[in-house]
């Protein structure tokens, strides 16, 4: 069945999103697409129309909301008919979309856990606070809500639940290893958001190991990891989204989750950290003036939205799961990769941005005809993993698995 | 004969100056201390009686002053009788209040090159850009303007003038080398108003080499140093007012400047650098905020005036001047060593404000006893260095020699 889409946000993910969303609008319904400036809404649905990349004609139009304002929210969705709405807006937007979405009873979406802009890295697990609070909400209504389906969390959950259902008998450890080995040629730049980018390595990482939380502080903890296509890298544990979800259905295995960074990068962020210029209460100025250090990075750091053009080289990320199978030892890597220059020529974002933007979509098709409108509150790897992983093989994210047997297609 | 004295500024060198002055005050003549905060000035002249510092009864008075407003500072001298005023108030104010000296007659002095606060780095000779362009007018009203006699420029001018009396008969070369191998215990912290510490080293770098003025970045030239106390050094060729008056009295021979810095500094100044934030121009934040970026790193680093409690370690600042005597090739190195904890129990001030404010004190004492009272502009080399360095060797800052015959006194 057809449904009608609102995309909530309009930054470098919701580029592809909207992309993805036009590729795929013959399965689809209208297409809508919102944001506090809703000129940043035209200017995407331009480049979808530049690159010729609505399959069947069809509505795609631009919106002003506010997200943070509820009854805004559903308004939009009742004016524009939406069954789904992908939010990839601001985290702190997260719960006012879904309450929206649960009052209007459409199906909801998010990339990432909700954040409140006061509060940095709160108690786990994470979706304890704000998200799992609306589950017997969402089921009373019936509205689907998938939280942090993009690629990690979302597909990297997808990949511990098929290891889960074909690959190994028990689960002894689920580590999640995200590397960007690409290049945007600039002396530094985060690649989202900065306020976003530094907020999540500022706080306690959280890791679940021994049946329990464990706490550390970002990069204490580096290990050097050898990966397919990008070869051995230096990743750390990091606080991670999925960490906080795959612990509760795999209380026995230790969920980890570690984030590629080079020398480089990890200097700069302990500059700018170790000086009090990542904070974000206001200092004042010899001359009086209130100012909030991170703010004033981000103002002098390269927009995210302005590397995807020269950024080259390849992204991997992937689950490398170890248990048993048949009472003995083993151990599979579920990966993707995926290539920056491909992604701008394809949707005119970066691979960071592709590889978070085209699982939402996926997604989106699987609810609208029916494998995945469960009717509740799920985090991916709730739901069945192989429809969503093939569709993604078929939507420019192939995923494959490296084990004793070989590197091979799921 | 007794001259009264007014200090322009009330930060960590206008303490010692304060302090020195109050020590000998038998040989001066009434006291008084003005900046833009009255109260900064009385808080000096509480501690001066607190450590017991006046040598003899006298007055020692607090005034409020904008020292960029020539006819204010003339008021000020004519109402305090002064006779000579010592200026280790901001860069900035250098030619307003010079203008103030020459109306009313008094002596001038001060420790660093006039600066334009919307300039960073003028053409070379600096001096020739705002303070030689007086000289004339100095010595028609015949007053006795001494530029620049803290420790580097001032002592070191003068170790280059004892050189060449009594050590060398030709000059090739004058290395002036600043190390300070103390340590304030914080994790980064810049010794004097992080504003104009960072603005010395984002410009070109000019040394005078081979009769003409060469042009290099900061921390391109390294060199190690093997200095007496402090041991080796890494000191980096750096722009300095002293080499733009040295080479014109000694225009054949090379004149660098060195300042030492540990790879922690010359990091945590790269990556501020080379991300904007040292810039004095205004950014935009995205909240349309428009802020100064170095405002607001000086804002986030320590006040440098709160690290003198915990400063341990020594300094050493001299010059090592090649040349030949008899025929054959020579060197001297003329150096001080000063201890930032000494410092700090004498006057309440650290090692490196020890160094620049004792010198325009003794400055002070040789144009009120006549021996320096040349009644025109000079820098330090133009002037007799031998009473200046023993005085000095009186009052906290000894001199010492070390060449082929050993290491002593001056």
């Amino acid at each position: 069945m057809k449904r009608n889409v609102l995309i909530i946000g309009a930054g470098g993910v919701a580029q592809v999103v909207a992309h993805k969303c036009a590729q795929n609008n013959d399965r689809l319904g209208d297409l809508h697409i919102a944001s506090r400036t809703r000129a940043k809404c035209q200017a995407i649905i331009d480049s979808v129309h530049e690159k010729g990349a609505m399959k069947a004609p069809g509505l795609f139009a631009a919106h002003r909301v506010d997200a943070m304002d509820t009854p805004a929210v559903a308004g939009l969705i009742r004016e524009t008919g939406a069954q789904i709405v992908i939010n990839v807006g601001s985290a702190f937007v997260n719960m006012s979309v879904l309450e929206a979405c649960i009052e209007m009873g459409a199906a909801y979406m998010d990339t990432a856990i909700h954040e409140d802009p006061g509060k940095i890295c709160e108690t786990p697990p994470w979706y304890g606070n704000y998200e799992w609070r609306r589950r017997d909400r969402c089921k009373a209504a019936g509205v689907t809500a998938i939280l942090g389906v993009g690629f990690d969390p979302g597909v990297v959950n997808a990949y511990a639940r098929l290891a889960e259902e074909e690959c190994l008998d028990t689960i002894d450890s689920i580590d999640i290893v995200d590397i960007n080995a690409g290049s945007h040629g600039r002396w530094f730049a985060t690649n989202f958001d900065p306020e976003i980018n530094f907020r999540e390595f500022t706080g306690t990482v959280y890791s679940w190991q021994n049946g329990g939380w464990q706490s550390n502080t970002m990069f204490e903890v580096g290990k050097e990891w050898d990966l397919p296509v990008v070869g051995t890298q230096k990743a750390y544990l990091t606080g991670h989204d999925e960490v906080h979800s795959l612990s509760a259905r795999y209380p026995d295995a230790d969920v980890r989750f570690w984030m590629g960074f080079g020398d480089h990068y990890i200097n700069v962020f302990t500059v700018l950290k170790n000086l009090g210029l990542l904070s974000e209460k206001p200092v004042k100025t010899a001359e009086g003036q209130e100012v909030v250090p991170l703010k004033v990075v981000k103002a002098v750091l390269p927009d995210p939205a302005s590397l995807a053009p020269d950024y080259v080289g390849k992204t991997c990320i992937g689950d490398l799961i170890r248990g048993s199978r048949g009472g003995q030892p083993a151990e599979v890597f579920i990966y993707n990769v995926a290539d920056h220059k491909e992604a701008y020529q394809e949707v005119g974002s970066q691979g960071i941005s592709y590889t978070a933007g085209v699982p939402p979509v996926a997604a989106a098709l699987l609810i609208a005809d029916g494998t995945w409108d469960v009717g509740t509150m799920v985090n991916v790897e709730d739901l069945p993993p192989r429809p969503f992983l093939e569709l993604l093989g078929t939507m420019g994210l192939p995923s494959r698995i490296r084990d004793a047997q070989g590197d091979r297609p799921i």
